[in-house]
């Protein structure tokens, strides 16, 4: 097993980790942000062929690059809300995860996230633009808080969804701070300050707009809590 | 009218704004952060020798010049929450002003909004303690957001009770964040930028911990809203 | 009535809040950036349907925007200055905004203000490119600052227009902080720093470039002054 | 139930959020900083009137307040490194959380994390000075990751640890970024930024010193990944 | 002439530098901040040795080093607000600085730079407490910025005077922001953004809270003006 | 004269300072970069109709906007490097401004300042690609800098070239930072930070990229430092 | 010599330093991004005009420019991934300098120092794409870190990966970060923090993509070691 | 050899790593700010135990540290300037670096660099108060400069001086920017930017104040360059 966990294949500009999947449950994601349509078909095949069983995914994955990989791997999808693409594969979904979202802006960074849960094996229920101003929004989706595993935030501008969540579930709450909004929003420092300085417990946070980071921990906890491997 | 706006002593090291009532609709506030014993009650004699109907304020004052002051100036009060020395003068208080605090840490700061108001006239409610954590404790608070004519904000952390206030009530809501919390609050800037990405409309923001300008603020508002000159 | 308050509509994407007028006093505006036409038609016609006697508001929509909203909603006007569609209703303006901008390319975001003040009922009169570089334009002002029951301050580089304004006037003063400006100006923050620092007392601050919410603000004051409900 | 959740009691100065458990499966923890020993002691009372079965906690107590605190409350246990005052209650610990750091300066942050964990029922093995400068150090960890079902890692400096770790289990991973450091280590920002920005999947990161909010989080994870309620 | 601007004396800790008064116009001021007594009165004897002409400086010298360095060189005096040690020379003083500061909490940093002119030379005009917030104050003292050769302008908070200044003189102005005020004053960076964002044209800024940096700089251009060498 | 001082045209989107000349010695400068063709034109009219005597001045003018102003104002010129439109009045140069840069990259800004101190009336000497790593380059220039009057040092990147400069002039030296570099240079904030922080004295700052700045603040040192009214 | 050391070619906006090469060791090298075609020309035939035994080097030349330049130098050699222009000369190479990249995108900065390097005389080895969520994939480059003369590391997001190759190797290590990642990453800043704060001794930083910074420094290095003059 | 190269001894707190000397060329430096005398003593005698040959140093070590250490160690020396603890071994210097310094503030720094350079077996050179307002004095230094295998510049405020010394030497320059000066110095972060974008190639960067680090590198390259292993 140790071997399996340090494996790797060295394709010139990358070295493909295939022992990813044996040392952390999971196989090499792509970020497709600073790759060309050529390097993420190289990977993906070096990827395709060692592992059968689970979801091959890349992130931020425009759809120019998305059209040129698709061409390539006619198995692979494309989402262009979460601009992923991705080989779906596994079983039933297990669990459930709950991603909340203040605004419609910040729709995209939920769906990246909604969708990484998912191809992970994850149930998710989405609950989108119950943002703050409107509490009572929020205050109605109680039941999907009392039986989620997980729950994602998603949130831009002041970033305040995350501390009121974090008051009203037992769940762990993974809080994504997104860069919609202007002027003191700084690209999404304010909302980030916002979610770290929480005054709630059980929250922690990931990147600004990394949906993709929020989808994967939540499916980790969701996975771990409903004893799955 | 317009030489007394434009009114002044000069006392060396000030020049006392004896223009301001008349202009701004109040006297001269002191900040005492700055500035000696001596210089304050050289400052505070200036402003009582002209001005005999409103309450005289001295904020960011510490107990020891406190003492000095009062020594020299009998009428004058202190209050060491708020940091605040006054000559409390003015007759009975009018309209409503809520001010609420999201913490027992925001105490200080609250102290001095509500203590300015006051001292300019405002009938002042409290509610403190009312973080978001915990929302059904701010939830209860309703009827003091219906009747209030200017809802005070104080919070620090991430602030986000501003933005979940503004979704609550009718009045013009004063934002005060505070430096409470550690790490990346950095100060009180968190707060701050919460406050000013707020997805509330209605909201404006004052300087970190400054409860004086809220009070200032709230209680201009409050005096216009039931109709004091 | 609580039942009024707390309603709102699902239409997938977003729920329209429709106890937003009941509990604030005005109908949910939409924040146009982040949402595509076919968002916009149908938000604003949950809403229309809904409300039938105040003016709706979407606020930075780009004219390409506009043209589709308008096709589809005959009855929507757009200013493209402000970068606002809106549907005026209503009756008579009451009271008085003063509206100030330091310098010309401080406009767009002045007339953001002003156009929202008006919409929701204020009467606004403007006095722009007053800047403290040349201090007697401002002056002229006096008579303007002295019937106002709100002034709105907008102002980019420096932002030193808000404190001097402040020295001016009894009336609340809402403070707008600009972009406009290069290099250490840092698109804005500058700006809204001096504001936020400001020794002038009755002042708040809002967000870099939000003239609407500056204008939401000083409409509601400007009303609650002239004993609207 | 319902009923149970709004619980809370106004003791003055706050409110003492009695609806906590119920909501988020954990009674309130008082952060001690900005609190007098007497505000300690009151609040604390009215938890133990109400909570009879799981450990209450305070967090950032100084020895002075804590002495103060164990006078009236004789059952306080202090923990000096960890600055935490609190009452342990419950049976037998359960899961496994690793809590790893990078030096020994970061001991005391770690603790804090450690302490929390165990006090809300987890199972805790530490594992400290492991940081990547010796990175044999950490791969003799690895049966610690294999079994653990929450991993902490706390690190300041360049917080370089939270990735390397990231890569080596199948756990979720709460980052901890400490203020350890001097120069560009900004009171641990860059820490903080290195832990948002980590090239591994399955982590998640809590306020900079903040022991405290990852020991919670990893609590509720190993809880739920045991089959506790 | 080229040797005697290349000259200097290695006293171990420090390379004194002799050709400044030849090469800059001015000996070599002593920052006295980061050196002990005994290194200040090592430098100042280098300097006295081969300078007897031109006042000597040493800057941010608190009392206690002033006191020794006294005892070693009785010539020296001391001001205690301004923080400056010196031995006075020259003649009589020539043109006119006007040296204004917005409040009283500025008073070190303007009578630094005030000082640090007079022992180069000039005839200063003091003009303190002349905020923006009571501009009548400031318009009170246009004969003394129509007849100045420099102004220098001293504020914190949102240092506002300056932009103002620069409307009303002809003069070169020399703005310093202090580091006066609290919380987003970012201990003098708003000032410092304020100055170097000026729309007001002929000004330029030095550090903060550089007094000195300030008085040097004018005296430079107020010798110039009157035909000093 | 009082009255020329505070003599001002209202043409609606603008009020033109006309007593700008006889309180500051110079008329309004336009600032191109937020106005439309028509509005730069308008102002240009304005102002030509009521000062016969000086240069007029439109700075960051870009070539398009600067054709259609020339179209309508065929008087004036247009330099694209400095990105200046103006109409060129007045007599002969006086004084000596030494304009220095640090590389190629950095003409732009020195340009600007350059032209501008020449349509003010200054003479104007020019030393570019003088930067620190080459120093013998600017030790060449030692007899410009012992004529000039004031000095003019334009630099990116580190922005070092100020304090060296600073140590070998009797001359004031405008220091302009410019946003030339990559990476750490924060859109020339860094440079910027260098020159505040010169440990050489009679130096002063203004903004990042401002080169009308620099040579408006030396042309007025200059024409003072001859005697020019 | 010391006049070889001194000597620069004036072509008017640029002086060319041509004792460069005798007193750091190599002559100038052209920073091309603010530079046009005809101004990289002309610099470069003034250095090709006199120095004939070093390779010259154009760094951040985009492809258009290196067309032009090519055209006018048939000699130069032009590299798209580094963005460099250059004419190569020299020998053989020498000694062992290790270039790791952390990911793909991290190639452009990395290639930009390995043939900085080359063309400086060094024999370049480079590991690409061994980040630390897979740290098996650097364990595996021991021997390389074991012969290398100086280590170069280039990495984006947390710019771990130079704390733990610090640890691994006797050759002094340059880091290199870059501006690879998104949100909190701060165009680099991130990695930058980290390096600067490695808890690894032997390690130096260079700018945000400063690939040719680090390739020269390396080269030195390299050169220095074994014993090229 | 591998096995010795993953040595490490587990003291509790602490994994001492007797890897490094063989892995890095040096045994592990104790970093002594957050490190109790006790457990400075535990860590010391463990490297005592397992290395006989290289000295051992402890950093950032105050006196009182110093004291209890040396009590129990009654070989170590103690250096108060460089706060620095030490066992010196090893034989005669070799090589030779060069440190220099800007002013005498910067003085620690430098002693920190130097004397860790000495403890590692190099021969070092000092040249301090050759800041760059005094150019001469620097220029003095070039036969220094020119037999240096390694150049530490050691500057605050501004942090000019690195980019100087870059262009008049062909050792590589590591720069360490130094946290001496006030206000816009921002704690070092000022001098830190100069260097790090510093025009003068060839030169790599430190933490702010780290000595040390300085020093190490610098003696890492002069003991290659002079052929030690």
């Amino acid at each position: 097993m140790e071997e399996e966990r340090l494996d790797f294949e060295d394709i010139g500009f990358a070295k493909v980790d295939h022992g990813r999947a044996e040392r952390c449950g999971w196989p090499e994601v792509i970020y497709g942000a600073g790759k060309t349509a050529e390097q993420i078909i190289a990977i993906l095949r070096s990827l395709m062929a060692h592992d059968r069983k689970d979801s091959l995914l890349v992130t931020r994955c425009d759809v120019e690059k998305a059209d040129l990989v698709q061409a390539a791997v006619p198995d692979a999808e494309y989402d262009a809300t979460a601009q992923m693409l991705y080989l779906r594969r596994g079983g039933e979904a297990c669990g459930c995860i709950a991603v909340l979202c203040a605004g419609t802006s910040d729709l995209p960074v939920a769906e990246e996230a909604a969708l990484t849960a998912e191809l992970m094996g994850a149930h998710v229920e989405r609950a989108y633009d119950v943002g703050v101003a409107g509490i009572h929004r929020l205050l109605a989706q109680q039941p999907l808080l009392d039986r989620a595993k997980a729950v994602i935030v998603v949130a831009g501008m002041e970033g305040a969804l995350g501390s009121v969540v974090g008051g009203l579930t037992k769940a762990p709450v993974i809080a994504v701070p997104t860069s919609v909004g202007y002027g003191a929003n700084l690209g999404g420092i304010s909302a980030l300050l916002s979610m770290l300085n929480s005054c709630a417990a059980g929250m922690a946070v990931v990147n600004i707009d990394n949906g993709f980071g929020a989808g994967y921990m939540a499916a980790v906890i969701n996975a771990q809590s409903v004893g799955q491997p």
